[in-house]
């Protein structure tokens, strides 16, 4: 549910969400209908991506989806236009993946913010915008909680190049006035989240695996601690950025208070649950190669100036997430077809 | 001159240089040809850009020349194999063209390093890579000197894309074990760099107008410092660099003890040159804002690690440059033809 300080701004707005059909895009698409918007989402539904129709059933007449790739710079161009903010949230999320096929990763979370950023540019540069950076661009943390000012030192292909995406917004918003606000998002769960594999987050693949009564692998110790974001917190975060002023040019990290071992968390998940198992399986080389080990974040920043804080606590978001993919999972998420 | 304890590494190796009718490429493909090694120069020729086939004036006979862009995958799949050494070089050094032709640069400094990188590691992984990486990674200096531990904060696309390239060579080293150094060059000057105009360096500019009898114009109050390293010493570096199996997978600064503000520089040019004269005048907008101010280098670690130390003062290098280019320039370097 929409802040009722934030709706207001919303009202008759219109919006355009790239990647606004998965996980994060379709549940911000829900409030801001909510508020009155006129929310134009864009997805390319690439399968190994986190786009799904499904993630928008209920509200498909309330807003219009345009099926197209970020890649296209063509489109983009014309889509831009008029619209009153871009929640820029279209990214291939797999560090693994970046790895394999490092060009396709440049493509989409490098050159194609860059080609967003020349189009508002060019055809709208009053445009609000408010794009979805990642805590991959800090690497392994030096110190935590990890503050904005850790060194950015990603650790894998998909960190360096959301860090070149990010540094293309903040560059814009200096140089040509674009009002640009960043936010590095930790791990975000929830409901419309990608449970086909870990392609999104691992977490997601465990809901998946824990409903359909197989086992969770948990890699190494499982003694990592990383914190969690609740989807519902991550948009609030969204819409109050695109409302502040103050927020232009900023990049905010979000967080937990309450970071938790992955060791629990598989407990946690088990038991809420009421079925299932977990056990430690050493960590596959291509993974430990890239992995950052603790992460959690300071998020005083945004606290502090934009007054956020996340509101739900992990058991009650997992609960309301099981719940989710109990009752929708196997027909609309297990697979492509979705 | 090789330092005599680096040529025999180089006697009959393979060498490929990217960028090697550049300024910097070309002075190494001198004292590599000297060392007795076999070199090949990969450059594209874009008269935009600094390769001139003068540059290998007296050593043609001894190198071979391969007209190709770093863009072209291909062809840099096939040049890789069976060489020695990669002194990795091609770039687009204009901070000013990267902002008006944001994914030519993109293209170029960061989609080509990892097309480059892949091309190693699937053709030639045992490979000794050296890269030619840039202060502009830092931005604006939070402290000065700079070490290789200041945040990196590009204020320009030219310098995130460099950031993505540098890092995508870091992260080869770590991932892949492909052994690479990478060189964080401050100011380089010296014989056969591009005068034409300020696209590589704003002193080569400089050298032209004073060596054509006009006038100099320093931005701004002329009070920034900067630091310069004279050619000879950065190709030692390159050279040291690729000998020492310690400086696989690290990072360097080059720099020079004794930075010195623009207008001092533009005083003693006028002073070397004999005649001439220098003037202050406002930023052009657009190089304001992406200007750093001042900079230099703490290059401790390179020198404490592989003893490297910049051997030529500045007033001697600008001499022999001046003298090079009142030698060779009107002919060879005044413009695209040369």
């Amino acid at each position: 549910m929409i802040r009722p300080d934030l709706a207001p701004a919303f009202n008759g707005a219109r919006v355009l969400i790239t990647g606004g059909l998965g996980f994060i895009g379709s549940n911000l698409a829900r409030e801001l209908v909510e508020s009155g918007a006129q929310v134009m989402l864009v997805d390319s539904l690439i399968d190994e991506y986190g786009g799904n129709l499904f993630n928008i059933a209920g509200i498909e007449d309330a807003v219009t989806v345009n099926i197209s790739d970020v890649r296209d710079e063509h489109s983009l161009r014309y889509l831009v236009r008029d619209q009153d903010y871009l929640f820029n949230l279209a990214g291939q999320t797999s560090h693994i993946d970046s790895m394999v096929a490092p060009y396709n990763d440049l493509e989409i979370n490098c050159r194609s913010q860059l080609s967003i950023l020349e189009a508002c540019r060019h055809q709208n540069p009053g445009i609000r915008i408010v794009f979805a950076s990642t805590r991959q661009i800090y690497g392994r943390p030096r110190e935590l909680p990890v503050t904005e000012n850790h060194p950015i030192q990603p650790v894998d292909v998909n960190g360096i190049n959301k860090t070149a995406g990010e540094w293309y917004h903040l560059l814009y918003a200096e140089v040509y006035g674009i009002r640009v606000t960043v936010l590095r998002l930790t791990n975000t769960y929830g409901p419309r989240m990608r449970v086909m594999d870990a392609r999104q987050t691992f977490l997601g693949y465990w809901l998946r695996l824990i409903v359909s009564g197989e086992r969770l692998d948990v890699y190494g110790d499982g003694l990592q601690r990383r914190d969690f974001n609740y989807v519902e917190d991550a948009v609030s975060a969204f819409l109050l950025a695109a409302t502040r002023d103050e927020a232009a040019g900023q990049a905010y990290n979000l967080g937990d208070p309450n970071p938790i071992s992955l060791a629990d968390l598989a407990q946690l998940v088990v038991e809420l649950n009421g079925s299932g198992e977990w056990q430690l399986v050493p960590f596959p080389s291509d993974r430990k190669a890239i992995d950052i080990g603790d992460y959690w974040a300071d998020f005083s920043k945004i606290e502090r100036e934009l007054g956020w804080r996340p509101q739900v606590e992990l058991r009650d978001g997992l609960e309301e997430t099981l719940r989710y993919y109990r009752e929708h999972g196997a027909h609309n998420y297990w697979d492509a077809s979705g």
